[in-house]
């Protein structure tokens, strides 16, 4: 493993087969902190040195590498002016700051020999996931959008919060000092009844003071369902976004498809699924249904037909199904690690009815490709 | 009843009224299987074996001759290259495996009597259903597109609960040994009080552990919200889709809107919503209000006026309230389970907005079939 | 009050001034009926008669008044072939059935003195509410349009509970044989767990049983926000047909729109909102910020300049401050129950864009009105 | 501070940094207030005057001049004919009421001197922020629009409530007398059930009592994805109105987008999201990827080059990054609030599509301006 490599494995969103590996790694490591996290909560006397701390030293070890490595390697990770500005850079990001309390954190627990501390730094770990979601970036998004609405539903929930704490402490203080006799305790009350959680621990015995706590409860469904609409609009806005965006970039290197002029690529982006394929899944199988045709915009897929037909870059398969309706002919492999566009029935229907000229090159295409192959779904190279 | 017909009765998805018979009989058969699953944990002793052990014998004996007819019919229900081509695929497909478990598992008992696992085989069977409800490939593609930002809200509920949980076994391991004593105590907490259930078996009672679980609640509101948000945006797309393919595909069958060109077809079969009616059920009720028109696709509708008129394939009924917007004029029925397209009131009026042709064409085929008999809202045959 | 106006009073969805009142008493009975069943639970003994028994029968004879002349009526109210024909499709109607059964209910009370019976009876009246709710069609038509859909969600509720509730009957039954000894006691808490309730009076102890807990109550939230997705695409899809539908028929009013051309109405009534004024109320305020135009469909505005202009079918009002973007000029109040079309802002601006001419139509009826009165913004008669 | 300034920072939505400054104020104040009515709950005896007592009484002289300067200043805050009507206006109106209550209640307690009323009084100031809160009008339209949707699923909400509760009144009165041996009782157990809180104070125990609440429970889950639809198709059509009206009167203040003839305009603003950046924050930095452009409507940026350019009306900037798809080339701040107008990428693509003069006209300009000064990706002035 050379120097390039190990820069490659590290560089945020790689595709090289390493890169995936060591997030693998990672979340293994991720998954024993949290294991570890645990017994040292539950584990004391003698078998805690065996039982937690020993594996929590390994997992440090493999975080302190890490970090080490990636604040090493910052400038060809992510070059910038200078290497020293690479790693600041790397050093005050967030995901830099998480990475170095992993690694550096530890050092307290010399000091404060503590188990609650030591399970509370190894959970912290569990943070370095949050970078390699994918779709934590859309959710990330849709908040900023909506933040200001969102803002209002929070306040408006603290102010149903605080004045239905305030109206159930004026009734129910005499009745129970205990459960409603301050205005906190009855802000317990609020947020555990208007998020509908109701522990149980404090309930109102008054007539009033039922009445009351009823339209709270009804508030909280009411706040719930705000909270729910506003994320749902914004969602659809946004992930139609992103697949727009996805696509539109791969539309660029379809030669087929960079052809057709700006108006009708932004109308074919906005219809076009980007999808991912890891080596050796099936993208098509033989015998099914077919509801979709791909265009290769990377990577290498296999017609499994007698013999096997490999298809790259630029070429389409599975457009007979859309064409005449019939089942999959052929089963279809990855051979790589492949991006697709994927185009459904559905779509392609509604575009060959705007776009005419659209279908008739793709049946012309299949037709010239078919040929002699009736059998397969898929054009020889 | 010969072999071709069992084959039809067998075969998913058919129309057949014996298929129809059969599926209901399961529907039956399953629900005796989780009566019984029940009276599995409830009687004991002498009478366990007439009130439990010989319904189970009676409904294991129902799966074992479905599994061995399926199993035995294969070649023809599904063809394949070869019969046993066809009996390998159904008996390693999701359905044949919950078949064949069904049907075989009963065996494990003869070795182990026991109760329990007697009512968990018994209630296994509810799986069956899964294979005939319609609505559940629909969820299931909407949570399979949807499924990245899916995982991002699973991943960011293990995140907030875990880190909650941490909080909180920080805050009150010492004043709830019980409750909070160790991580996955507290996790319990978190988990109960995220989904906002609220048993009420473990409560903070520190005032910062209560201010935490204030915001771990407002927090499972969230992704409540975040969850419902996002299958809300997928399932507006993914109905779309499902209704705009059925459409399609019937409108084929219509000559009088196969003949509009593809633009206009496309156009159409977005706003005809597919419905099926069975024998005997009323289509529209004379006096009532219409609300749209139906354009039949399959089978066969009578309308009830002196001397009655059956109406087929292609014909279309109901335009009258549409174009008139009196109240409709006759009752129609359907004499055989019957396809139709509706269209809507509201959409027949965007059309005729955009495509004023198709709307005259329909006007004047009423008018003229209309003629003698003004008081129907069906042409005659 | 002659015959004549009693029939136009009791026809449903009638805008007679008595018809109003009617129902305004009607939903004051019913109120008195709820209160009445409440009381008849709580007062026992000599007070019963008074403040139970008395009310009761007051109640029952509105009801059967009602009733009498509803049934008496009928032929009236909804004309049909004959007068015996209208008076059964009444009797025979839902609604029909609810006011036969308060009307003639409490003769089963003369067998059986009961106070829970007639509570029960009196309870049932509130259904009587239903018929004259505006917005209960529309989620009848949501329901019915995704009922497919829902009912695979229903199902998949269904299976989810029986197999977490044999789940914890498994793991649990020997810990806890009170709450987990059956599958039938599983099953409660099963829903009341699956629905995120909570009670907190059948908890799991065993760790394999809280694990599969928290799973269930994850899967409670995520069928909660299937559900919640499912409506709420059809919300949009209905509440766009209703506003259209109704839009459609009051462009059909107003001359000015009317002869706009089929293409463009259709696009202008999917942009104007239908509202209704009751006589009285203010439609705009002098200062107020405007944000959206009316037409006139029925009834009559008055815009209060010295001397008061007074304005009726066909007029619009509060376009200048869609042109001019200042605040209202006048204050504009409706004399008598007024059918209105909204033109909002956005919308107003959006059309003008598309349809100049018809936004340069209102500039120049607006100027021509306008004149020597600039500081009004509705036109003279 | 002169008279006009005053004027100036009183008046609503004022973007004067002293309006901004005294709205912080306002919000530490309200903040003091909640905090202190917490305290009045909690403190008694000699310690109730200093920690309670001074505070609210420097509070509500807060809330005294605040009123007394509106209610004096009113005829310049917002003029009217009258001096006297713009101070009625005011104090009638929903915000001078809340003003008024804020620094005159507090006489009352000079009356009876009372903890709780204290608290009451200090709590209900809390209402003082709904006024600036900027999506609260958003969520109150949303609610105006859909108030009879929603008024029927409180309906529904009630009827169910209703007829559960008599349903378990009827099955449980009879062994749980406490819990059920009313209607009143069987309400409370119903709301806490219907909204999914489920405290587990009353819990049916009767074989039928448990089956209805088990549906009583899937209808609550019901009735929120009901509100939750609803709410969701609201807030999804409110949102895009007020995103275009917001960019309608943007577009006109620049010169470059003003030109483009109204029916352009109306797509353009339908594409364009607003946005207010403060003095001194950043609004792209250099090296991130670059997802926007922006217009300047009001305000000044400044690109930090050597030597630094300033941005003002009518300017863009960031524009490289939509045509060439290359990071931002150089970081940028507001050095005023400034008012911008964002068109994203995948819009801009779109739009590109459509109205190909619109990017070419932007992208001559980007190229003009760029000329010299490659890096920079805003043009100087």
């Amino acid at each position: 493993m050379n120097r390039h490599e190990l820069v490659e494995m590290l560089r945020p969103g790689s595709r090289h087969p390493g890169a995936r590996r060591l997030r693998q790694v990672g979340y293994v490591v991720v998954a024993a902190a949290i294991v570890d996290a645990a017994a040292a909560t539950m584990v004391t006397g003698q078998r805690f040195a065996g039982l937690v701390a020993v594996p929590a030293a390994a997992i440090w070890c493999f975080f302190l590498v890490e970090w080490v490595l990636r604040l090493g390697l910052a400038p060809e990770i992510a070059p910038a002016t200078t290497p020293w500005a690479a790693r600041r850079a790397y050093a005050l990001s967030p995901a830099g700051i998480i990475d170095a309390l992993c690694a550096l954190g530890p050092l307290a627990i010399v000091a404060a020999r503590s188990a609650p501390v030591m399970s509370a730094l190894l959970l912290f770990s569990s943070l370095k996931v949050l970078r390699s979601i994918p779709g934590v970036h859309l959710i990330a998004r849709v908040f900023r959008n909506e933040r200001r609405t969102l803002l209002s539903v929070v306040t408006l929930f603290a102010l149903v919060l605080m004045i239905s704490a305030e109206c159930e402490y004026l009734l129910e203080s005499r009745a129970q000092p205990a459960a409603f006799g301050s205005l906190p305790a009855a802000l317990w009350w609020g947020v555990v009844t208007l998020t509908t959680t109701g522990y149980g621990d404090a309930i109102p015995i008054t007539f009033p003071g039922r009445v009351v706590a009823g339209l709270v409860m009804v508030c909280g469904i009411a706040v719930l369902a705000l909270f729910a609409g506003i994320l749902a609009s914004g969602f659809a806005a946004e992930i139609r976004r992103r697949d727009f965006l996805a696509a539109w970039d791969m539309v660029a290197r379809i030669p087929f498809l960079r052809d057709l002029g700006a108006a009708t690529i932004a109308e074919v982006a906005r219809l076009l699924r980007p999808q991912e394929v890891s080596a050796g899944s099936v993208v098509m199988r033989r015998g099914q249904p077919g509801d979709c045709m791909f265009f290769i915009v990377s990577g290498r897929l296999e017609v499994q037909v007698e013999p096997p037909v490999t298809l790259g870059n630029g070429d389409f398969v599975g457009e007979m199904a859309l064409i005449t309706g019939e089942p999959r002919t052929a089963t279809v492999t990855a051979r790589q690690d492949s991006e697709l566009l994927a185009l459904d029935l559905a779509d392609f229907r509604d575009l060959a009815g705007r776009h005419p000229e659209l279908a008739n090159a793709i049946e012309m295409e299949a037709a010239k490709r078919g040929g002699s192959r009736k059998l397969t779904s898929g054009p020889p190279k």
